[in-house]
């Protein structure tokens, strides 16, 4: 049966334990937070007594005292949180970020708390967090302010390219991780790379179109630059793909950082009965479900969101302890080599 | 510049808001929760100094009182949260249920917190929750066990098909879902419609397996009933649909459940020269992005993952308030009809 407010007296507390239990207020305490120096069968009793009487751990307690509340904040874009959204973007790497989040959490005794869209500072100030993660911030993004605006420790995913560089975050290389695409490609034989992005205040797409120009430079390659939208992000991908490619210099290759964009040109490349690889080699900024699944599969660039999620959760609770630490961490990334450029 | 316990003395209380702000505590109070009579420049005035000071409203002092946290916690299965395990279903299911979740709390001034794999009631005990919301358990699944265990309030999406069918639950209608999608089958012309599925634990294999024998005697067809396994799902369901299209009597359309099934069925079908729809319709039981964008769109059940979440928390809530409602709620699907059924 459920309780709740409406069938319980009161709160059951740790005196009702050690009361029930026979033992002292510390044994209850040390006992349930597995410290100082309890027999294990005492631990057991006091455990069995605490569970039989519906007890919780009253972490709010614990956190008035120290200030603390052990609640991270997590906020994923606004994009993500629609998956129908048309702009969606990586789900699988919002996904998998969030579930890590949430374990790196737990080992270091905190909690993470799925922020809704909020508006403003009141808003803000109804979760009692210690901090929070803002993955993906766009160029000064809006909820950095709103931490900012109470003084609440935050790292981004990814840097917020309206800030100085220096502010807390953990990211890709991007710029490497282009490089390293690229050089994917021109080791397959591709010597006509084209990039497909798209314009928007987002570090990774500012930061791999910089890198292909300075990768085209290097090797003696006319830039190939198209531009797709962040609606309806396949069609969109497939239109400019179509009109590479049935341009007069049509390229050999194709990079795409959103993996929808990837999706895209494969379609294209379809509907005009060109083979990938063969006659044209494809790979993903980012790696999902969808570029291991396609047909062929696409080679992508794994970004490791678990290994990002476990470095966010790390750093803000560095920050929020006021910890003397690198306010930056670059997580690298691993190319998954597909058919698409076999 | 950060503020955490290395570089602040201590938390900002009310107190330091009235006594800054030259108002009573009471005043402070009513203007950070919107309550009582204050005049508006008086309530903007507070709010600017509770903002400048830092200050952070204090649900765990408020939790304190009314013996509740006010958080709600989010139990998605093991395999939704590791989007690379291969047995990751429905990930643009869980994702938009989880972020409607979070906003339908946040309407209710409850935040949702992501909880981590547990193992143990300790484990549980260490999240200070009101209650969870347990998403497409396995029969008899461990972790309703563990609220169970702490006496603490829960609703499963879906229901645990090892448990009494009048337990708190917000379910999709699986048997009259499984009968749309087959009547759409059959006004679209099959005649010969084949149940691609798997063997598990969960009510929406068990009954959409049930209602599709149900619906095949009624129509006088013969069952045909293919399985895939629940570990690399497509290439497991295009091998379970290559062997139904290589056999004497060829179905002429395919309902799956789970949509990466059904674009496994799709690869079968594209493998063998297969026109879909025209040789070969294909529907899923839920719809995502892949099905949205396959190529041909894929027909899909869609689901309302943000209805769904949205009466979990509603559910929970009354549960948690020990309020006299229905114990069980059913939300409608839409079945999205696309190219692969035309």
């Amino acid at each position: 049966m459920s309780r709740g407010p409406g069938n319980r007296a009161r709160r059951i507390t740790i005196r009702d334990v050690a009361r029930a239990a026979g033992v002292s207020l510390t044994t209850v305490s040390d006992s349930l937070n597995g410290k100082g120096r309890v027999e294990a069968s005492t631990r057991e009793h006091v455990a069995a007594i605490a569970t039989q009487l519906g007890y919780q751990a009253n972490r709010n307690a614990r956190s008035l005292r120290s200030g603390r509340t052990m609640t991270l904040a997590l906020v994923l874009p606004r994009a993500a949180t629609r998956p129908r959204d048309e702009e969606m973007l990586g789900i699988d790497y919002y996904m998998e970020l969030a579930s890590t989040a949430s374990r790196a959490a737990f080992e270091r005794d905190h909690a993470v708390l799925l922020l809704p869209p909020l508006s403003s500072t009141d808003d803000l100030r109804r979760f009692a967090v210690d901090g929070g993660i803002i993955v993906d911030p766009r160029a000064n993004d809006p909820m950095v302010d709103l931490f900012e605006r109470l003084n609440l420790p935050w790292v981004t995913v990814d840097r917020d390219v309206g800030r100085p560089d220096d502010h807390w975050w953990v990211s890709a290389d991007n710029a490497g991780n282009t490089t390293m695409a690229l050089d994917h490609l021109w080791e397959a034989g591709a010597r006509r790379i084209a990039l497909l992005t798209a314009r928007a205040g987002w570090a990774w797409f500012r930061d791999s179109r910089r890198a292909y120009r300075a990768w085209a430079r290097a090797h003696g390659q006319q830039p190939i630059i198209a531009e797709a939208r962040l609606q309806a992000l396949e069609p969109s991908a497939a239109t400019a793909a179509a009109a590479l490619l049935d341009g007069p210099d049509r390229p050999d290759a194709v990079f795409a950082p959103p993996d929808r964009f990837a999706a895209g040109i494969l379609r294209a490349a379809r509907e005009r009965g060109l083979r990938v690889p063969e006659d044209l080699r494809i790979a993903a900024g980012v790696d999902s479900h969808l570029m291991l699944t396609a047909d062929p599969p696409i080679t992508a660039l794994d970004l490791q969101p678990g290994v990002v999620g476990d470095a966010a959760v790390d750093l803000l609770i560095a920050r929020i302890r006021g910890e003397d630490v690198e306010r930056q961490r670059t997580v690298g990334a691993a190319l998954r080599a597909r058919t698409s450029t076999a």
